[in-house]
């Protein structure tokens, strides 16, 4: 793991016992996913894991009681935004909302380093929402609490990656010998990028299925290709769905179309319907990163293989991991 | 009591007792006034008196612990909203506040039925006001969680209804027997049709005060009148205010008027002064939903039967008893 | 001390003890510096310095547990916004935020009072921000609860100013003897105002550097020389920079000037830069209200004199001791 190193980190006071100073990501910022080793992912979906059973068994508890989390988003986006809400309030934490950025005096031409350095005086952690690749990144090196990347731009998110994998994990058991299969917009979708990186720390197969212009981005798939993981491109999906463990769908926007009759021929093709779901596995998984705008028919949404209500849910899980994590309490 | 039948609902893991589970509106939505029995709505109505004393008592108390509030406003309603949050803080429980999502990744393009699968993987009941009619309806329809009616449109928004007849109740000790006038708009006022209906389960009298252009509408007489309960229209107060024990003003828009004289004209007489209640009763109670903009005299403020401000307060008291029996606690 | 005496005040139904009624602030409102003596502004200072003690000890505690904070911004103001939700937060109570009050069917016409009477009923304490002159004395004069003005247009901004104070005696022990020196707008400045009216209650001296166009206006110089505090004004910094115990450095804006070759010059003189600290005595400190926008170098963030990011926190502190004080818990 890529320590975030913070010279002035001062431990905080409530913890009662000094190794805790030492567990893992305290203090830590999360910024991309390039910064864990696949014995960091192990440690995390733990964590993830014993939340998801604590809240089955008890809804919430007490383990981030008396922290405080501002929530800092320069652009808007309720489903990451009240996932971190509930994750710090399932843990007994508090929340600072800020999504007004633009209306604000915070935005009135002050630098994102002081925004964050004048939060950090009330709250223990940050998650920033910011439209620039490396917001995060330089919000954390200026920061003393951690920070969370909640998406920089096209850059990353790194937090719905992890909680892609752990879907992934909780549904299928395990990562290594599945045959992932990425469907729609891969050219611009930060989510299958930072996801493909994520897989090519386990024993998979790639397939990356989309129209000509929306293909999947020379420097992903050399990165991927390093990792001696196998990849295949195609346009139509049946060339892979019967053999695909893992269908991850995403949007294909009208806007990337210069001919619109392109679009409308596109779209189509990338439509999941119960029919598609016939031609696939027994035991496989249809995940979206939601919102969908038609790309997943609503009939599917009752087959059992249909897991992105799920993920939102898995998401709950890792955002709270992270939370209790970085604050020493995992 | 109608039942919102949930298939799928699974008993909370709160609950330490099975019993809880068979408790009146456990798990249940809360869509309309209709859906409520006089017994119904007796029980409601005991549980907010003991919401009051507890209030009174100790102002705030843990029932709700741990459980997450989502509140879903696609219309700005400060008023309704905080008194929501309010509820669910005096109960010990947390408010994921969702009130731009105009601005947001929730409402790009995304269906109504998706945002609240969405947000109950993150909380335990939703609150949702929706500018279209049926939305809430329709989000119930899809959600496991309890969804709580904030208003719809020009449907309905029975948490006001309830807190209006709630305030009839604590003020005056019962509903038969008695005379109420509603003034003002009572075309399209959705509080005074919600208010109507609900009253139409006691044993009173109904006098209607309103410009000939803004009656109570026919469907709203005749749905009444089927209850056997008695309705007086007039267009002059002082016809009725004399056998009135509930005055309910609400607000004459301008814009409902084709002709500015007209509203000039009708808009003097519906306005509650001093001189106004020298005509009431000693034992009458006026109220009014608020926001207020000129219907009632703020020189009338300070009299004991001005009961507009504790009309908000009784709101507060409902939404507790909403909350905590939708999720099982009352 | 004023008291703002309210005639109704019912004594909360948390306390205990009768003898905390008669707590210093218990049920007032904080509206202006104005209404400090010295002696009120030791108690506040004690308080605060006690918060500040718990919260480097313990995080958070549950002094305000069950209390709710009507956090009412008429206009956007993150910083104070986020400083008051984390002092109730820190003190185990909960918030209301209501941020987009031009949206919200709060200011549909309704008038401040009806706000205020409004929300009183569902929260313990409300902070305003508003944008007109007096708004917080006219909803003190109508609220039953206390009132906590965050800054009334160009009025005042009570809160700020006390944390400026509260700034030196923290980081220099006693005001008593101190020079204080003031720069760059004056003229428009509240912040400068406020703290040279709060100031005059101490032994000290007070320099203002400004340009021509922004000095500081005869009615604060004469109503702090009133209080026989020396005051000297000066365009060049220089002339006083080397007996200054403290530097408070406001923005200059553009818009104050006529021609934009005068804002450029005057811009450049009033930038502090690690040369002018090294001009500047060894034990001194450097303030500013923030957000800056170049008035103070990014180079001189890690000087130990730079006080800005400490006098945020130390606002934090601040606002914890009045929120338990108005609410009897101090």
């Amino acid at each position: 793991m890529e320590t975030n190193g913070k010279p002035d980190r001062t431990p905080s006071p409530h913890l009662p016992f000094g190794d805790q100073r030492s567990a893992p990501f305290y203090g830590k910022d999360i910024l991309s996913v390039r910064q864990f080793s696949r014995e960091d992912l192990a440690y995390i979906f733990g964590v993830a894991h014993e939340m998801r059973e604590m809240v089955a068994r008890v809804g919430t508890f007490d383990l981030l009681k008396g922290k405080i989390l501002a929530n800092l988003f320069y652009e808007p986006s309720t489903r990451t935004s009240s996932s971190f809400t509930a994750a710090m309030e399932r843990l007994g934490g508090s929340v600072i909302p800020i999504n007004e950025v633009k209306y604000s005096s915070v935005s009135k031409g002050e630098s994102l380093p002081d925004t964050v350095r004048t939060l950090e005086c009330y709250a223990d952690v940050i998650v920033l929402r910011h439209p620039e690749v490396g917001a995060s990144a330089e919000a954390a090196n200026y920061a003393r609490k951690p920070i969370i990347n909640a998406g920089d731009g096209v850059g990353e998110h790194p937090t719905q990656a992890l909680l892609d994998l752990f879907t992934i994990l909780e549904e299928l058991g395990e990562a290594d010998g599945l045959t992932v299969t990425m469907l729609g917009d891969l050219k611009y979708g930060r989510t299958v990028h930072s996801l493909a990186r994520l897989l090519s720390l386990y024993d998979v197969k790639l397939n990356y299925v989309s129209p000509e212009i929306l293909r999947m981005p020379p420097e992903i798939l050399a990165e991927v290709g390093a990792q001696d993981i196998p990849q295949t491109e195609t346009r139509r999906l049946e060339d892979v769905l019967a053999a695909t463990d893992v269908l991850y769908v995403t949007r294909v926007q009208k806007e990337r179309f210069e001919d619109l009759a392109d679009y409308e021929k596109v779209r189509g093709l990338y439509v999941i319907t119960p029919e598609t779901l016939a031609q696939a596995k027994e035991r496989m998984i249809l995940m979206h990163p939601l919102p969908r705008v038609g790309e997943i028919s609503m009939e599917v949404d009752d087959d059992p293989r249909a897991a992105y209500f799920r993920q939102m849910e898995y998401g709950l899980y890792i955002r709270m991991a992270l939370l209790a994590m970085v604050l020493g309490k995992a």
